[in-house]
This record gives structure tokens, C-alpha cells and sequence, in this order.
């Protein structure tokens, strides 16, 4: 894409009301408007991102039985009543309207209890366990404090799998399937290093659920990260007992900031037998199915990716989730070797499949550059008069800094390698 | 993918409340489900469908020189009372909500005003037009009527395009390719022998508008067309004057229902003046900037196709959105001849990038018929013990209904054709 073409422009400063690194550095960057506190416009930019990140998860989610859908967002409450959750007493976030003839609705901020009722339309046998669905859809949460960026949203896609299994064993084997997915997922983004699975409180039905927290000051929860093992442990959970459990010395405990990007959670039987979602076992009892629920926030883990990794310049986005491969930048006047270089280099890259972004601007190097560092793009080309004349292209890579100059007929391949 | 790990099942029976033809087809075939009147959920089927009419659309916008972003469902109050929009008796299918500091929200019905007040960031100088956004982006709309499946619904994605132009001239142009896009999106999508390109209202700011209005017994509005012509006149501006304008006789004139699967409108400076988006023009003057909108509803075109494609048998998907090519069907016992070769062509189809929907069920052939037809995918294989004898597929078309029996070192062929 030409950077001429692309409507968003950088800028200097982040609106004032905006105190979070992520959103600063993404707004700046064109990446994302603040419409109001926790609400945010992807731009073009963006969305390439949230769209990498998307297909990332969408693969991991493919690749352990997932089935796509998309639930709705306007909730009845009948649906939520009997698992108690439409009391605005108990799930504390919801927004809530009505129809014209005044019916209530409610924006839904979860999916358990719509899934599990539609899936009596579907599950009635043995013969259609396991099964697992899940979907990127909007959710809504009517939080009091958003101040996290695109990190605690009042309106952002998530990504939610539910596992429905015909008993406990079942569940267990596609739980620990979808945790190792979870590892693989933020792995391929980039957080690899930095996020840990994390022991957390399982609610009613389990002795615990997993968390993924990322580690980064700009995180509101605090864990216990054993390095040794590789895990970490939630405060809430945190007991002598389940330290000898896993084998761990407290004084190996280190406390840090983290975000959580990931959870998956045993449901059990809550939602199944609240909403009578049965099936008729090998044995012609009918019993309920037993859950799972597995969530990830796209948009929170793209705002932990510019939290954890990006630096005093701007974002540093990981090449698998960068909006483009290449910044190709032009240093060259109207007419020049430069510009016509340039032109068929952008050419050649999108001939194939090279994504470019072309700063063909009218604009001083020194804000092409300045730009390209806020915008975070892996691999910086320049083309300027001076590298034309020795036949060869600058390369500069954006996380390490690492400047080479390659020969015209080697770009290609070191791009793609 | 493997017909007995779908977890949606046919069914004989819509629900009793549903009187579209289209929902009760989708929901018979497990396409869709409904949530409630007007709100249905996207199954496996469904969304494979959906997202293929996103990207004819997409490949469409991108192709005009659209840029794709995400704008929020969640609206301020303050960017829609410029415009007069805010007041539910101004704009009557407001879904309203609030915060927990009582703020009052809407759920987004469309985005002029929000986009405009997002573009101000972006454009103040001759040199930012023109400018082309575009979402595919989750609508809310508190319809008191919402019985025409997913034709009409209180929830469901929208592509909105808004064009922003230096003056009227830039902006007739855009508007032009704009609508030739459209009519290449409805030929692409299997609608264009029914869908024709139909004078409407205007609105405040031009003479008329253009609806591409497809002809359908199930649609709510009359138009009249001339087939002569291909175009057709909305009854709110059929006027002796338009008639001699476009030169059509009256006689020639057919009285048609029909349902409206997209909309484009000069919007002049209504939404800039009203929300100051002005640029410095080449004079130094600063001026409105003078802008349009384009909108086509992807669930709503996949019912029309339903409504007006389908047969007593079930749905007929045009090639460009069905969720698979094949439907492959195996009609072996286990162990038996048919029932390999059918797994060997299963394999060969998924390694070649053949999209296959494999019957693999064990189930009657009279019910995998019957589903395959409602299903309506538009190439049928059987794989029987005699087909397989004389070294041969039957192929069947859903459409056509025409048989033919293929020499198996030839199917491939046939199918990528």
C-alpha cells in the first residue's frame, strides 16, 4: 500500500485523556481512534494487525475441532436467568435496552448461556460428543474504568471456544489440547516469553481454572512467577498446599504486574444442568454434557504486544503480527534513480506477495523516518540516490536496529527468508 | 470437512414463528439459528456462506480504492445531536443503553455522523482527498416488524462505505464507479438477472438516490421495472418528468416486489457542514468536504439469494458463495470399495484446495440425498459400490439437476472447470 494513499497520518501527541502506553503509541501511530473511554476504531492499520492476530488464533482454534460461528449480542432474559446472571447485581457489566414494545435486552458479555441453549438443538446423543464451537464476536462490557486502552474495553471482539464433552475424562483431555493451543497461540504473536499459564480460581465446579498473563507494568493483576517452572500462580490461589503441589519454594516466587490475555475455565455441569442441555449416554442414561469455556481478547493481546515490546520510538510489532512486512521509505526527488527504483521495488514486492507499505510521501527523510519507527513495521527498506549508485538497498530492522546494505539481486530472498 | 464432525443437524420443521422462506430454509438446513425474531446466529454453514459475501464485496471496495476499518457500536450523544439524529423520534430504531455514570449511549443504526467526526482528525487539506472508508460492521436496529429472516434484522453486519470528495464533480465520479462496483458485487453474488439498479429518493441533498433493488416475492417494496432499460423506478419518485428523462414508457413498466440488498447516496456537505469537516482547498479557501454513502447489508443478500434461488427441494447456492464446491457422498459399508475410494477422494480434494462437504454419516442414502438438497451445495459426487465397478463418480448438479458419470482420472478436472 502507498503510505500517500492511506488516509491516517501520525501525529505528535495522544489525545490528553488517554493514559495508557498502548493506545498512545497506537493512536499516534494510526492504528486505532479513541471514539470514548474504552471505545476504539481499528484504522486500517489496525485492523491488519487485529486481522493477523485473528487468523492466528482462528488456525490454533481449526486445529484442535473448533467449529466458527458467530452468537448474537442481543440477549433475552430468559436466557440468562437460570444460571442467575441477568441480575445486574450479579454480572455487574452488562449494558442493557429494550425492544420497542418493551421487552428487556441486554448486550451480551459472555456466551455460556446462549450457547448451551442453542446446542439443545443439537446435541441429543452420545453420538454428537464431543463437540466444540467458537467465534470472534463483539462483546460489550459496561465497565466503570477503562483506562487500559485497547487493553479494557466497553466494546471488543473476543475470541470464545466452549467444549461440550460427554463426561469429565473427555473434558479433561480437550482442555489440556486447548491449553497447549493457548501456549502455541501466544507464542506465534510474540508474547511467548513473557506470558505464563497461570493458576488461578476455578469457581464452583473445579479446584482451578488457567490464566494467561502477560508481564508488564501496565497490567491490573498481580502474579507469582516461578521461572524455574514456567508457570505462575494468582494471588487468590496462592497456599502453602498448592505450593507443595507443584513442587515449588516460595522463595522462588517472583510478584509482577500482568495482564490477562487468555483463560479457559471447567464449566462442568453449571450451564448444562441449569439450562438442561442432556444427552443420552451408551448406557440410554440421560445425563448433562460437561463444559468448557476458552476465551482470548485479539484486541488486549495486540494492546499487551505494543505494552511488552515496543520501545522510546514507537511499536515494535513481531513479524507475525505486523501490519506489513516491508516499510519500503523513498529518499528520492521527482524523477530521481531513487523514485523510479522505488517504484519497481514496490512493484516487484506486490507482484509477489510482499506486503509493502511504500512511503512515496513528499515529506523530509527525517519524518519518514521517525514515522516508520513509530509504526513499527519489521523490515525497513531505503532507497536513496547514494545506496542506487552502489547497486545495493539498506536494510534496517526495527527491533534489533541492525543496519545492512544488500545487493539489488539478493532483496528478495532476504525478505523472504 | 467431514459431515459427521458438523455439529449442526438438518431438521424437517422451522420453528412455527418463523414465516420467511429464506429463515425457515437456513434454519431447516442448519445454516442459521434464531436467537429471536430478527436476531439469528451464524452456524458453521452460515458464516462460510457469509464471509464469502463479504469478500466479493470486500475484493469490490478494496478494488475502488476502499480502505477497511472497524468503527464502535457504542455512540456518544454528542456526535449524532448535530445532525438531528439522536432523538428517537428523529431516527425510530434506536436501540439506547447507558453507562454506569448514567451517560447515555445508542447502539449505532449507521456511521455518517460517527465517521465524519473521526475524519476530522485526518483531513484539512486539499492534498487528503479524496478518501474512501469502509467497515463490515455489526448494525443495531430496533425494528417493531422483523419478520423477514435475515433480510431484516435488529442485528446484522453491514458494509458501509463513505466517500469523501473535494466537490461535487470528484464526488459524481466515485459515485459512478461506485455503483458499477455494486452491480459487479450483485452479478459476482448469483443476483444479477434480478437485481436491478433503481431510481429513489434522494433526500435533502439530490435529485435522487440509486437502491439495488432485487425482485423477489418476499420482498416489502414496490418498484417498477423496465427490462427494457435493465433499470427500474421506485414508486416515491415515478413521475411523468423522471419517465421522459430516462426515455421509458410508461406501458413498459412491470409493478414488482422486491427487496432493497443495497443503497448509495450523495450526501453532499449534510454531515460535514453539520460536523465542521472542511479542508483548505488549492485557493487556500477552507470548504465542506462533500461526501457519500454506500451500503450493502452481506446477511441480507444471502436471503434474497435463498428467496429467490431456491426450489421445492431446498436451497440452490450460486457457485461464489456456496460454503463448499462438493458435496461429496459415500454411500459404501464399512470396509466396502465405495467407502475407500470415497476417503481417497476426500483426501485428493482437501491436499488440492477443493472446498468438499464429505457425507461420511452413517445414515440412509434416501437422507443424504434429502439433506444434500436443502443443503444445496451446487456439485453432487456418489460414490456407490456400482459407480465404482465401472470405474466412474456420478456427478450431479444441484441446479440443473443433470447427471453425468465421470471416469475417475477425470473428476478433478471437472471439478476445477
Amino acid at each position: 500500500m502507498r503510505q500517500s494513499q492511506l488516509f491516517t497520518k501520525t501525529r505528535k501527541e495522544a489525545p490528553k485523556d488517554e493514559v495508557s502506553k498502548n493506545a498512545q503509541l497506537l493512536i499516534r501511530a494510526g492504528y486505532v481512534y479513541k471514539e470514548m473511554a474504552g471505545v476504539y476504531v481499528y484504522l486500517p492499520l489496525g485492523l491488519r494487525v487485529l486481522n493477523k492476530v485473528i487468523a492466528i488464533i482462528r488456525d490454533e482454534m481449526n486445529g484442535i475441532g473448533g467449529q466458527e460461528i458467530v452468537l448474537s449480542a442481543l440477549q433475552q432474559k430468559e436466557t440468562w436467568e437460570p444460571t442467575n446472571q441477568w441480575s445486574d447485581k450479579e454480572v455487574d457489566v452488562w449494558f442493557k435496552t429494550e425492544l420497542k414494545n418493551g421487552t428487556e435486552l441486554g448486550l451480551a458479555v459472555t456466551h455460556e448461556a446462549a450457547l448451551t441453549k442453542m446446542m439443545k438443538d443439537f446435541i441429543s446423543s452420545y453420538r454428537h460428543l464431543p463437540s466444540y464451537a467458537y467465534q470472534f464476536q463483539t462483546k460489550f462490557r459496561n465497565e466503570t474504568r477503562a483506562k487500559s486502552g485497547i487493553m479494557r474495553c466497553r466494546e471488543f471482539i473476543m475470541k470464545d471456544l466452549y467444549s461440550f464433552s460427554k463426561d469429565q475424562a473427555e473434558h479433561d483431555m480437550f482442555y489440556e489440547k486447548a491449553k497447549q493451543a493457548y501456549v502455541r497461540i501466544f507464542k506465534r504473536i510474540g508474547l511467548g516469553d513473557q506470558t505464563y499459564v497461570t493458576f488461578a480460581s476455578g469457581g464452583m465446579f473445579s479446584k482451578f481454572s488457567h490464566e494467561f498473563q502477560t508481564v508488564t507494568d501496565a497490567g491490573e493483576d498481580v502474579i507469582y512467577v516461578s521461572e524455574k517452572k514456567g508457570i505462575a500462580i494468582n494471588k487468590e490461589v496462592l497456599t502453602p498446599e498448592l505450593l507443595i503441589e507443584l513442587g515449588i519454594d516460595k522463595e522462588d516466587l517472583i510478584e509482577k504486574k500482568a495482564v490477562e490475555v487468555g483463560n479457559i475455565f471447567n464449566l462442568a455441569t453449571r450451564f448444562s444442568s441449569a439450562l438442561d442441555l442432556t444427552y443420552v449416554n451408551e448406557s440410554g442414561e440421560k445425563v448433562p454434557v460437561v463444559m468448557g469455556s476458552y476465551g482470548i481478547g485479539p484486541g488486549r493481546v495486540m494492546g499487551a504486544v505494543v505494552e511488552c515490546l515496543s520501545d522510546e520510538k514507537g511499536i515494535v510489532w513481531p513479524e507475525s503480527i505486523a501490519p506489513f512486512q516491508v516499510h519500503l521509505i523513498s529518499l528520492g526527488k521527482e524523477g530521481s534513480v531513487a523514485t523510479k527504483k522505488a517504484e519497481e521495488l514496490y512493484k516487484t514486492f506486490t507482484d509477489t506477495g510482499v506486503e509493502v507499505l511504500f512511503d512515496d510521501r513528499d515529506v523530509r527523510p527525517g519524518e519518514k523516518f521517525a514515522d516508520s519507527d513509530l509504526i513499527g513495521i519489521p523490515m525497513r527498506l531505503v532507497i536513496s540516490d547514494k545506496t542506487c549508485a552502489e547497486g545495493k538497498v539498506e536494510v534496517k530492522y526495527r527491533k534489533t536496529g541492525e543496519v545492512l546494505f544488500i545487493e539489488d539481486s539478493k532483496i528478495l530472498s532476504v525478505i523472504k527468508k
